[in-house]
């Protein structure tokens, strides 16, 4: 389990040829070592024709096998221990309880699409038997499975360097499916990457499942990742990151002669609305907690409460009187990178310089972090933000923006004003329900998931979950990046007319496997 | 039930100001009355902006109304009887049971969705409860339902004037799902849409839907479609025609400041492999049924065989033996407009003179017929073929390609070089399983629907049909235009999070209305 900055394409772990990265430490600036030679076109080439190599006996194993190797990177990830939380840490200056959470959750995430994959559903199985006495025509045999989009390609995520990176959601759902994965990984925690790149490698040879099911490149810049998106082999593209880079991948896979589905969760500011009787009940408690809501993880999160939105008056200036000294007392926090940091302190400027914008309170500042995150709070009238798209920015970290409407009508003028969100969030007691009935149907056509009483942060991974929304939170408002819906994000259907017995997968055979739920005939059989 | 050169934006008939479109009998060439003045871009703006304001109350509507709406409308369209017959013959040259057949096919396919809406799966509701004891950290209530996306921009297609068309599956889908509509009708049959667009409406005042539930506009070039699939109000696309139409709407679409959906079917040739066993066993009649399939509706299908595989040798002289004179005697077909004729005439030109291709056969050719088809059937070798991507190019009409292999295993590669398609067909007898096997997971990564034993044309509407495939058969592989999973295509998933039981959507609360089917905790209740 040492690093050697080496790339991994299928079982094969090398050195590569070009530039190099290193991770920095950002709470101290030092330089990590080993540095991580960047891949080369050739390198892309091999891991991507390897992938396509690998596709046809990689979809042909059973669901049961593929249960199999993601519960055995699962548990090849667990076995990584210290070491990965250590380097975790040093990458990117998340407190060591953060990152073992967060190692939990991966692993909890690989195990729950074993689940999946046992319980059958994802596969939609759906059977139309011949009716060959039917008139004027008679129907033929049809049945129709999910079958794997093909390689796929997945960037690893800043912000969550084991739930969104390397064997993350994305890499966990398109294995689930039986799409062979290349990672590229993110530049921002290479050591990181690599130790769980080794872990998935262990569990693919442990398995024996097809040499090329899994590679992992690093390298400096984009060109890594646009070869990726561009290789006829890759068949789709999950990615996590700022608008700007999701925008760009989106643009080359669809300027591609084949053009493939990206799935890019980009920004989101995460509205929350705080209705007047439950502002009116418990304002301070409010205030405090949104306070700790934001400076999580130094807002470093897509479901970062970026906007607060009250109608004003007393309860709001409450409010805000609790918010302000828990924002002032918010000591510094470490960011992800320099670049991070660079693009908050560009971010917060930006906006406090916009017209109408008042800045409430500024966390501490005084700190030797290399990269620090103060945490802001700013407000402004409705009628200014309503006239002032820049306001919707996302700010990536612990800053947040409250607007004051007039009244609730121009409260939900602001809500139909807001781009595409990942969450809305109301906070509202049984006087407000009225009231939040007419708000509902505003909210759900801008947010993926609506919660009540609660924060953002924090995505449950589950059936239910919805990490998604219009654009611009992600390239597909149709799909979910985390929970088990991610799946289908990877899957395509294929219909089977009138084949013999003996050529049909095992889920279409006339005499299925048992406990396989088919749609026969317009009634779901268990 | 008079035409009156209308378009029509909810329930307002009028005369719109710009240029007319006129129908044109492909059979005599004559101009067809009334003219249809076309949209401008106030009109465009007002059906958007009404279908806009119609989307909240129109999804507000229970599952059973909107199915009482779909069936509400399959009675208006029977009722419609001879007089749509006859206008769909004026302007399609498609025989009177073709289109009676289409009218049946048409409104069999808005009383299915209306039955899928009454099966409530479309929901796809998830739901994992509250585990507040849980440790480290407890679980929130949370619900998944799916909502619809939007207005939905439908273009109709020429070669279905009902299936495909003002009332198709694209607007039963959407409508299904929840979506306003609002169609850009086809130049090549406004009289048709005319009267099914009133039929709509008539139902839509009928069961007092929303006023903008559903709109029609025509208008001559792409000015009127361009600026529909532009407009903020629409959030999904679907259309029916050929590859560079269909291109141009995805780009536009993705050119947005919010990019939205293109579901586009586009071209396919639909490639038939006849296996050794079956053509050794059958030449003869494989040839002849061939020639049938190849010229049904003068082969203006998606599903229309195209192309040919098969290995060379004695077996494949007899199909070709019996083919020919099938083809030598096939009539001359109306063709559905001049535009067609042509592309079809420039499409047989060029493929006859690219090199290595024989004309097998041509069909009659003497007739007064304005849009006539000729029949054609060309054949070439697999190494030709191989070299050579312009022989893929759809022509869209009688036209098919026999490609002459070598081998199995030189079939095998034209299968891998083939793009995208609709639907991949084999004739094989039961000697031909072991061959199969080795095909089958090839014609799987390029097909949407595999079938045996039978022709590609003749697509059912069930479940388990996919009328789609990888690009440029269709824009989105993971979706079909046929059956009911289209209706996911308009569909997105929407979580709900700890929210008061007063405030979930009815087929999400703790007490749901009977017969919706959840996923509760992982496990299905029925």
């Amino acid at each position: 389990m040492t690093l050697n900055g080496h790339q991994l394409i299928g079982q094969r772990s090398f050195a590569a040829k070009g530039e190099a990265i290193h991770a920095i430490n950002p709470t101290t600036g030092e330089r990590l070592t080993p540095g991580y030679p960047g891949a080369n076109a050739g390198d892309v080439e091999d891991a991507c024709r390897l992938a396509g190599q690998a596709f046809d006996a990689y979809r042909a194993t059973t669901p049961e096998e593929r249960a199999l190797f993601l519960e055995t990177i699962a548990e090849e990830i667990e076995a990584l221990g210290e070491t990965l939380t250590q380097r975790g840490m040093q990458e990117t200056g998340l407190p060591e309880a953060r990152l073992n959470g967060e190692r939990g959750r991966t692993c909890g995430q690989l195990k729950l699409f074993a689940k999946v994959l046992r319980r059958g559903e994802w596969q939609d199985v759906r059977v139309d038997p011949a009716l060959p006495e039917r008139t004027p025509l008679p129907r033929a045999d049809l049945r129709q499975r999910q079958i794997p989009l093909g390689p796929v390609a997945v960037f690893g995520a800043s912000n969550f360097p084991l739930a969104f990176s390397v064997a993350g959601g994305d890499t966990a759902s398109a294995l689930a499916a039986g799409c062979p994965v290349v990672v590229k990984g993110h530049s921002a925690h290479p050591g990181t990457s690599e130790l769980v790149g080794q872990a998935v490698a262990r569990a693919a040879r442990r398995c024996q499942m097809p040499e090329g099911v899994f590679s992992l490149l690093f390298g400096p810049g984009n060109e890594v990742g646009q070869a990726l998106v561009k290789h006829p082999e890759i068949q789709a593209v999950g990615f996590t990151g700022s608008r700007s880079g999701g925008t760009a991948l989106l643009t080359l896979a669809q300027s591609r002669p084949q053009p493939i589905p990206v799935y890019a969760e980009m920004s989101s500011i995460n509205p929350v609305i705080l209705m007047p009787a439950a502002l009116e009940a418990r304002a301070e408690l409010l205030g405090e907690a949104f306070v700790g809501s934001l400076n999580m993880g130094a807002g470093q999160f897509c479901t970062n409460p970026g906007l607060v939105l009250a109608v004003k008056g007393a309860a709001l200036e409450r409010f805000k009187q609790a918010a302000i000294p828990a924002i002032q007392a918010s000591p510094v926090q470490t960011m992800l990178t320099p670049g991070i940091h660079k693009a908050y302190a560009q971010g917060v400027a930006s906006l406090s310089e916009q017209p109408g914008i008042t800045c409430l309170a500024s966390g501490e500042s005084d700190s030797p972090i290399a990269s620090p995150c103060q945490t802001q709070l700013f407000s402004t009238q409705a009628s200014d933000f309503l006239a002032n798209e820049a306001m919707q920015a996302e700010v990536f970290g612990a800053s947040s923006l409250i607007i004051e409407c007039e009244d609730l009508a121009q409260l939900k003028q602001v809500c139909s004003a807001l781009e595409g969100q990942l969450t809305a969030t109301l906070h509202l007691d049984e006087a407000d329900h009225t009231a939040t009935c007419h708000l509902l149907p505003v909210l759900e056509r801008r947010a993926g998931r609506i919660l009540v009483n609660g924060w953002p942060t924090g995505v449950e991974v589950c059936d239910a979950m919805v990490h998604g929304g219009p654009w611009p939170a992600t390239s597909d408002s149709r799909t979910t990046s985390v929970g088990t819906a991610a799946i289908h994000r990877f899957l395509r259907p294929v219909c089977y007319q009138d084949l013999p017995d003996v050529l049909l997968p095992p889920e279409l055979k006339h005499a299925p496997a048992e406990g396989i739920s088919r749609l026969v005939d317009g009634e779901r059989e268990a």
